[in-house]
C-alpha cells in the first residue's frame, strides 16, 4: 500500500519537475498532535508516531523520528521501503543535511506552505538557494492523492467560566496588547491553537484530546479578528465574542486577510509557530517583529485559580487511579485482562469522576517488551494478555474542567527480578530528587535535569526523553516554554522556572525488548524562602497514586531518599483514602506505608 | 589621596572635553590578572581586588565588582568618595547600564582604546551611537596623572621542554593553522598572553605568579610573528624561535604592523579578548572572522603528557599541604602564628618540593572572619593572630614544572559550633559530590553544577561564585573554556566536558563577619564506559589532602556520601603517605581514618 501511494506521489512530483517532496507532521498551526485531516505523513509512510517527517525522492523515501519512536517505527516501517533515520544517533544526518545532501545543483525542493513553520520554511529556502535551485511550496501533493482523507474537524466549542480559567478574556487581551506594545508591534497574528484558546477562554475539540479550535487570530489596540470555521459559532458564543470584540472571519479567509494588512506595518509574529505561507503572504515590506507569542508563558504561568483548580483535578485523577491500582492488583492472574481492557476499564474509572470531560491523550498501557516502546499504543493486533508477572506501564490522564493531569505508574503485576526492582527504585529515586529539589530562582530545566539522572547514570543508564515538559490547563498536555532537559535544544532559548509552572518528573528505564519503566508525576513550581542568597523555589507534587511498593527495593533507597518516599506515600494516603471505599482504603494504607 | 587623583583626572577630562571616562582592570591582552604597570583601576579607586571597573564623571566616581569582592571594596572605598556598585544585586545597574543614564546627549566617553576588548568597546560605542556623542580613545588619561607608575614589566623567558608540555610548538603551530584553515582565515591575530606562551612553549613572568611574555602574534600559513620586548630574547631562545620559524618583532610596532595588513585579508580574532585599538586599527574592508581563538580549547583539554604531570605536581603539592596541616594541627595554641606567617611556613614547604617553581597565585590565608572574604589577601595591616578555635581558610597553589595546582582547605584550629561543623559537613558534600558525578558525553558545567550546590540550596545557602575554573598547564591557574556554573553567561557558549580537562571543584560558605569555609580540588575529565546510551564520563579527583575530620559531623554525612569521603581519604593516605616522616605518616593515618 504505502510503495504505491509514494509511487503517486512520485507522479505529481515529477509532473511539476519537483525533486525532493518534504512531509512533516504538522498542520496548518504547527500543532503538536494532529487531526486526522492532517495526517499526511502517516498516510505517506505508514508510520502512525506523533513526530516524524518524511523525505521522498524520485528513488528513496525516509523518515525521520526521534528517540521515543526508534522501536515503534522499526516496526511499522518494514516493507514500506521507506528508510528509518534515527535522529539524533552518531552518524545520522540531519533532515535539513539529507536535504543538502540529496538535492541536485538546481532541483526543485517541494512542500505544502501551510504544514512548515516560518523558521523551517526558511532553511528549507536556505538550502535550495546554495543549490540555486527553486522552491514549490503553495500545493498540497499529498491531498491530490489521498482520496479518502477526512475532511477539516470542525467540533462544537464551549466558554470556559472564569471560575477554571482564573483570569477574563478582558484582562487576558489587555495584558497581550501591553505586551505588543512593549515590543513595539502594531499587529500580532497567531495560529497556534493553544494559545487562541487560552486568550479567548474557548475550548473546542478539533484535534483529539485536545480541546482547540481550528483558527487564526489577528490582534491590533483596537481589534481583534479571529478566522475559524464559522458554522462552529452559536448564537450564545457569538454573544460572548461580541461582548468581548472580537470579530469573527472564516477560517479560509485568512491568507487573503494577510496580504491585505498595510504596507509597513509591525507585526508580531513566532516564525517557528507562523507558517511559511503566512509568512511569504505578507506585504513585502512589513516589519517583523520575531519573538515567541507573549501569550506562551502567560499561558504557560498558571494563575492561582487555574493552580487550585488542577490541585482538584488530580486528586479526582488520582482517585481514578488509585482505585485501578486497587482492582489490578486484586484482580490480576484472576480474570482477564489485556493492555486495551485494563486502559478501558481505567478510563472508566475517570469518566466516573466529575467534571471530567476527556482523555488528555491516548493512554498508553503496555505490558512487559510493550513497555520499553516509550509511546506504545497498544492495537487490536499488538493487545497483549497480562500475566501475574512483570511490568504494566500505564501512562495516561485526564481533562476536568478544573484542569488537565497526565501521570505515569508501572505496576508490579506479580513476579519480578533482581534487576527489574533494582532499575524501578533507581527510576522512582530519580522521579522523588527531582521533585524535592530546592534552587534559586533563575534556574532552568536544564539546571536540574541531572538531580532525575543521576539515579541512572552512576549506573550506566539512560532515557532518551526530556524528564519533563508543561502540562496545559485543559489544552494540550505538553506545552512549554519550561522543560526539565539536559541538553541544548538550538534556537530555543532557555525559561527560567517561574512560581505557578506546572511540569512533569517522569524518569524511566527501557530496555528494548524485554520491559520498560516510567514514573511521572506533576510538579508545581513555588516560591519558598528568599533571603540574602536570593529567592528560594521548590516544587509542590500534585500527583497522588502510590509507586508501587511490590517494585521497591527498600536496600537501594536509603536514608534522605526513603524519607522522601515515605513522606510522600504519607501525604498520597491522607489526601485519596477519604474517597475511596473502606476496603480499597485500608489497601492503600498498604501501598502507603513507610519502608 | 584617591580624591586628589580624581581631581586630577577630572581636569584632564576637562582639557579634553570628555565627560565620562572608563578605567578597566585590564592590561593590553585581557589578562585576568595585569602586572603592576597596568594598575590604574587601583591607583584612581583604591580598590586592589583583581575584578572591577571604575567610572569617572565630573560630579561621580563608581566602582563595579563582583560577589567576591563586596566585601572588601566596601572596606577599600572608605574615604574615597568613590561609590561601590554590587554587580548581580538587585536594582544595581549594569556599567553600561549606568552609561546610558550617565552620557548627556551629544558627549563625549573616553577610555584607552588598549585596555578595552573589541566587544566592550563597540558595546561603549554603540551607546555613544545612542547619544549622539563622540568616543576618546587614544590616550591613556591615568598615566598622565601616575608620576611613579610602573614601568613595563620585561621578565627574562624560557622554553618548556617537550617533556613537560607533551606537544612541540611545531604541533601545535600546524594545528592552529588547520582550525585558520577551516575557519577560511588568511591571518590570525592572538593576544592572549596564555594562549601565546602554550602555542610557543615559552615561559615568563611578567604577570605575578602568571609566567608569561607581554606580546601579541600574528600567524598565516607560512609566517608566525611575534611582537616582544626584544631584549629578553637570549641567543639560545632566538636560536629556537629560528629553528621554529617564529619571526620577532618589537612589541611596540605591533600596531604599525596592524595598519599594514593587506586590503581585504581574512582575519581572525576574538573581539573579547583583542583590544579595541587593535581591531580600530585594522584597514577598513578586513574580512573578519570572529570567534574564540581555537588555542582556548587546545590549550584546555591537556595532552596525556600534561595530565600525567599534572597528577606528579599535585602529589608533591599535598605533600607540602598534608606536611602543614600537620604542623599546623600540632602547634596552633602553642606557637605564636598569623595569617602572614602561616602562609610564608607553607611557601616554605612548597619551595622544598622539586621542580618548583613560584605559587600559582598570592596565598589566601585568611582566619575566622576574614574567611568571609572571599579573595581576602592578607596585608600586614589587617594580619590576624590565630588562636585554637575557629576556622582557618588556606587557599593556595604552585607552579611546578610539571603543572600548576589550586587547593583550599578549610582547618579546624579548635572549638567549633554545632553550625560550623554542620556548614563545613555541607561544603564537604558538596565538593565530594561533584567529584563523583558520572554523566553523559556532551553535559557542560551547567548541568552539573546543581550537584555541588544541592547540599547548600537545601538549606537556604549558596555561595556566590562559580563552583569551578579551568586551571592553566603552568600559566594562569584560571583558564577557560569550561567551568562549572548554574547561570548562564551571556554571550558566552557554553563547553561541553572534555576528555583531558582540569577543572576545580570549590563550593563554600560565606558568612560576613563570622567566618567562611571552602574545600577546592582539582578534577580531570576522564571517558568511561561507552554503551547505547552513549559515552559516559567521569572525574579523576587529583588533590590528595585531607578534609579536616575535626569539623565534619559524621551524623550529617551518610550512605554513599560518607563512602565517598572514606574512599577518598583512603586514596590521600595511600598516595601521600610514603613521602611523609613515619610521624607524619601516623598522623595522617589518623586525619584519613573511615569515619
Amino acid at each position: 500500500m504505502i510503495p504505491e501511494r509514494l509511487e503517486r506521489l512520485r507522479q505529481e512530483m515529477e509532473k511539476r519537475g519537483i525533486d525532493v517532496y518534504i512531509v512533516p507532521t504538522a498542520d496548518f498551526h504547527q500543532s503538536e498532535y494532529v487531526g486526522e485531516h492532517f495526517k499526511a505523513r502517516a498516510f505517506i509512510t505508514g508510520f502512525t508516531g506523533s513526530a516524524g517527517t518524511a523525505i521522498i525522492t524520485k528513488t528513496e523515501a525516509g523518515l525521520w523520528t526521534d528517540g521515543r519512536y526508534f522501536v515503534q517505527a522499526g516496526l511499522q516501517l518494514r516493507g514500506t521501503t521507506v528508510t528509518l533515520y534515527k535522529m539524533g544517533e552518531e552518524g545520522v544526518p540531519t533532515v535539513e543535511e539529507h536535504l543538502r545532501n540529496t538535492l541536485k545543483e538546481g532541483g526543485c525542493l517541494g512542500f505544502d506552505g501551510r504544514v512548515v513553520s516560518t523558521k523551517e520554511g526558511r532553511e528549507f529556502a536556505a538550502i535550495v538557494s546554495e543549490k540555486s535551485g527553486s522552491l514549490y511550496t503553495r500545493e498540497d501533493l499529498v491531498d491530490l492523492i489521498w482520496s479518502s482523507r477526512p475532511p477539516l474537524s470542525r467540533e462544537p466549542m464551549t466558554v470556559l467560566d472564569e471560575k477554571y480559567a482564573g483570569k477574563s478574556i478582558g484582562d487576558k487581551l489587555a495584558a497581550l496588547r501591553r505586551a505588543m506594545k512593549d515590543k513595539g508591534a502594531q499587529e500580532h497574528l497567531i495560529s497556534s491553537l493553544y494559545d487562541i484558546a487560552w486568550l479567548l477562554n474557548i475550548r473546542g475539540g478539533d484535534i483529539r484530546h485536545v480541546p482547540v479550535v481550528l483558527s487564526y487570530l489577528s490582534l491590533t489596540q483596537d481589534r481583534c479578528l479571529w478566522f475559524l470555521q464559522k458554522e462552529i459559532v452559536t448564537e450564545k458564543i457569538q454573544a460572548y465574542l461580541d461582548e468581548n470584540g472580537v470579530e469573527i472571519r472564516s477560517y479560509d479567509e485568512f491568507y487573503d486577510y494577510v496580504r491585505t494588512i498595510p504596507q509597513g506595518t509591525a507585526v508580531l509574529l513566532d516564525p517557528s509557530v507562523i507558517n511559511y505561507r503566512i509568512c511569504t503572504s505578507l506585504p513585502e515590506n512589513t516589519k517583523l517583529i520575531e519573538a515567541q507569542d507573549p501569550s506562551v508563558l502567560m499561558r504557560s504561568v498558571k494563575n492561582e485559580t487555574e493552580v487550585e483548580n488542577t490541585r482538584k483535578a488530580h486528586v479526582k485523577d488520582a482517585v481514578a487511579m488509585c482505585k485501578f491500582m486497587y482492582w489490578l492488583k486484586n484482580n490480576i492472574g484472576k480474570i482477564p485482562m489485556t493492555e486495551i481492557s485494563v486502559s478501558d476499564y481505567l478510563e472508566g474509572l475517570r469518566r466516573e469522576q466529575e467534571g471530567f470531560l476527556d482523555l488528555s491523550f491516548d493512554t498508553i498501557s503496555a505490558y512487559a517488551e510493550h513497555g520499553a516502546i516509550c509511546h506504545y499504543s497498544a492495537a487490536p493486533e499488538s493487545n497483549k494478555e497480562l500475566h501475574p508477572e512483570g511490568f504494566l506501564l500505564v501512562d495516561s490522564g485526564g481533562h476536568y474542567l478544573e484542569g488537565t493531569t497526565d501521570i505515569t505508574r508501572t505496576f508490579a503485576l506479580g513476579e519480578l527480578t533482581e534487576e527489574m526492582r533494582a532499575n524501578f527504585t533507581r527510576v522512582c529515586r530519580a522521579n522523588m530528587n527531582l521533585a524535592n529539589a530546592r534552587f534559586l530562582y533563575g534556574c532552568t530545566g536544564r539546571n536540574l535535569d541531572y538531580i532525575a539522572r543521576e539515579p541512572l547514570w552512576e549506573a550506566g543508564l539512560d532515557y532518551k526523553h526530556g524528564t519533563g515538559h508543561g502540562v496545559g490547563y485543559v489544552l494540550n498536555v505538553h506545552e512549554g516554554p519550561q522543560s526539565f532537559r539536559w541538553k541544548l535544544v538550538p534556537g530555543t532559548p532557555e525559561q527560567c522556572l517561574e512560581e505557578g509552572m506546572i511540569t512533569t518528573d517522569e524518569p524511566g528505564i527501557y530496555l528494548e525488548g524485554r520491559y520498560g519503566i516510567r514514573t511521572e508525576n506533576e510538579l508545581v513550581c513555588r516560591k519558598g524562602e528568599k533571603n540574602e542568597y536570593g529567592q528560594f523555589m521548590y516544587f509542590e507534587n500534585i500527583t497522588y497514586v502510590p509507586i508501587d511498593l511490590d517494585a521497591i527495593d527498600p536496600e537501594q533507597i536509603t536514608g534522605t531518599e526513603k524519607r522522601r518516599l515515605n513522606e510522600y506515600h504519607a501525604r498520597v494516603y491522607e489526601t485519596i483514602a477519604p474517597y475511596l471505599t473502606e476496603e480499597e482504603a485500608l489497601w492503600l494504607k498498604k501501598y502507603t506505608r513507610a519502608i
